[in-house]
C-alpha cells in the first residue's frame, strides 16, 4: 500500500487551481429523515458533473512532461471518460478513450465535445481491454484506471478533505462504493485529518460484490449484478480492497427502491440532481445504517439520463 | 420609496442566522453558451427552495412582539407560502395561508408540514382577497405581502448582496420578474455596493406586463398569460414598479422555448435542479440579451413537479 493520507494532501495542492470547490448543502428535512445532522459535499456540481475529474486531473497533472506528451487513455463509458477528456483538455495533451460502440449517445458527446478521440469497440471486457493495448501501443499514451491508480485514489479523496476542512466534528462520512476509488480516497482523507470519524461504504443490494468481500476477507468479484445504479457496477481492487479493509469501518447495502426514494427525496427536498449511484450514500443514512450525531455524505455525482427518469 | 439599500444590509444582518448563504456556481458550458463568465447565485438551494424565504424571513423578524405574537398570514399557492409558513415557525408564531382549494397537493402538503394552518378558498383572486381579510380580522394575524412590502423586498435583495460580496467586477446582474419584489431588491444591493453593475429584468414574452409597463411608463396590468414560468404570473405593484423604474436599465424577454431549453441545460450542465422561473433569466442571458462579459445571475428557484417536467 504506498498510497497514503498525504498524498491527498499533495494531490488536493495539486488540483486546486482546476477543480471546483463545491458547496457543502444541509437540509433540515433530510437531518430529520436520517436523524441526524448531515451534511452532503456536492460532488455533483463538480466539473463533469462527478467526482472523478478529481482523480483525473491529479493523475494528468501527476505526469512528467514526456509522459504528459504522448497523451492519456482509457477505456469506459461513464464519469470517468469525461472527466479524463477534460483533464487532459486542461493540460493541453490528448485523451484516447475507449467506448463500447453501445454506449448512449450522450456520453459519446459529452466525451468528444471535451476534444477527446473515441475509439470504438465491442461491449465486452476483453473487447475493451485489447483496444485499449492497442490505443497504447500506437500512441504510447498513458493509460489512466479509473480506480485502480494511486494519483486516481489520492485525487478522490480530496472531496472528503475539503468536507472536513469545511465541517469539524463529523462522526462518520458514508461514500458509495463501486470500483472502491472514491471510498479508499475517502478514508484516506479522514485518516489523514480526522481520526475520530468512521467511514462507511455504500453499496446496491444488487451488486453487493465490496460487501461480500469485506465480510469474506478476500475479494469476491461481481458477476451478476442488477441495480440502478450503473455507476457501481464494477468489481474492487487488490489495490482499493486492502484500502478498504484497512480504514473502512462497514460497508452497508442499500435495495434499489430505497436508493429510488432517496433520490427523488433529494431532488424535491434539496434541489440538488444527483444520479443513483449518489442516491445509494443517502440511502444508507436514510434507513439508519451510518451512526453518529454528524454524518458527511459525498454525493458522487449527477450524470443521469433526464428522459429516463426511475419514478417515470 | 422608503426602502433603500441600507435596509437590504440590515435585513442581511437580520436573517444571517436562519438562511442559507447559498453558493455561487460556474460553469465553463454555460460561460460558453452565454458567451460571458456567468455567475450562479443559487437560490433554489435556499430553505424552502427559493429566494422567497429570505423576505418572509425579514418580514417576520421586523415585527415587534406584540404584533408577532398574533401571527402571520397571506394568501399564495406558491414559495411564498411555505417560506412564510417556515419563517414563522422559526420564530415560533402562528402563520396562516390562504389557499384555492385547487392548489396541488404537494403544495399544500409542504405548507402544512411547516406547521401552518391553511385556509381553502375559492381560485379566484376576490375569493382569495376574501378569505385573507377574513382571517386577518379573526386572528389579528399580519398580512405578509408576497412582495408589495419593504420588508420582503430588503429581504429578497439579500441574495445580490451574498453575490456581489463573493463575486467581484460583475458588468450584469439579471433576476426574474414577476410581481417584482426579487428585481426590486436585487437593484437595491445593486445602488448599494456596485455602481458599476447594471440590473435586468427577465420576464416571459406571455406574461410580458413588466416589459410592457416600463416601455409605456405606466403600470399595465397582467390580464392574459401563456408561460411554462407559473412563478412570475403576476403583476407589478406601484411600489415595485416605482422601484424598477428607479434602478433596472432594462427589461427582456424570453419564449417558453428558450426557457425550457435554459432549464434543460442547466440540469443536464450543472446538476443545478431550477424551476422554469428561474430558467428565464439565464435563458436571457443565453439569448445574448444581458450585456457585459461578468453576469450575475439570481437563479430564483427550484420548486418543480418531478412527475410533469416540460420536455417529457
Amino acid at each position: 500500500m504506498t498510497v497514503s493520507p498525504s498524498d491527498v494532501d499533495a494531490a488536493a495542492e495539486r488540483i486546486r487551481d482546476h477543480v471546483h470547490r463545491t458547496p457543502v448543502c444541509t437540509s433540515a428535512s433530510l437531518d430529520q429523515r436520517a436523524g441526524a445532522h448531515v451534511f452532503l459535499k456536492c460532488e455533483n456540481l463538480q466539473r463533469v458533473g462527478a467526482f472523478k475529474f478529481r482523480g483525473a486531473t491529479n493523475a494528468v497533472l501527476s505526469l512528467d512532461d514526456a509522459s504528459a506528451a504522448r497523451g492519456v487513455a482509457c477505456h469506459s463509458s461513464g464519469n470517468h471518460a469525461q472527466a479524463l477528456a477534460l483533464a487532459a483538455r486542461d493540460r493541453g495533451i490528448a485523451a484516447h478513450v475507449v467506448m463500447p460502440r453501445t454506449a448512449p449517445g450522450v456520453k459519446r458527446r459529452a466525451v468528444e465535445s471535451y476534444g477527446a478521440t473515441i475509439i470504438d469497440c465491442e461491449p465486452t471486457l476483453p473487447a475493451r481491454e485489447a483496444a485499449l493495448a492497442e490505443v497504447v501501443q500506437a500512441t504510447g499514451a498513458v493509460e489512466i484506471h479509473p480506480y485502480d491508480d494511486d494519483r486516481v485514489i489520492a485525487g478522490q479523496g480530496t472531496a472528503c478533505l475539503e468536507l472536513l476542512e469545511e465541517i469539524t466534528g463529523l462522526d462518520s462520512v458514508v461514500a458509495p462504493v463501486g470500483g472502491g476509488g472514491l471510498v479508499s480516497g475517502t478514508a484516506l482523507a479522514v485518516a489523514g485529518h480526522s481520526s475520530r470519524t468512521q467511514v462507511f461504504a455504500a453499496e446496491p443490494a444488487g451488486a453487493d460484490d465490496a460487501f461480500r468481500s469485506f465480510a469474506s476477507g478476500s475479494l469476491v468479484p461481481l458477476v451478476d449484478h442488477e441495480t440502478i445504479a450503473d455507476g457501481l457496477v464494477t468489481s474492487l481492487s487488490r489495490r482499493t480492497f486492502a484500502l478498504i479493509r484497512a480504514h473502512v469501518t462497514a460497508i452497508v447495502t442499500v435495495t434499489d427502491a430505497d436508493t429510488i426514494a432517496a433520490m427523488r427525496f433529494l431532488w424535491e427536498r434539496t434541489k440538488l440532481l444527483i444520479e443513483p449511484s449518489a442516491a445509494v450514500a443517502v440511502a444508507a443514512a436514510c434507513t439508519g445504517q451510518v451512526p453518529g450525531e454528524r454524518i458527511g455524505i459525498i454525493l458522487s455525482g449527477g450524470n443521469v439520463d433526464l428522459d429516463h427518469l426511475p419514478w417515470a
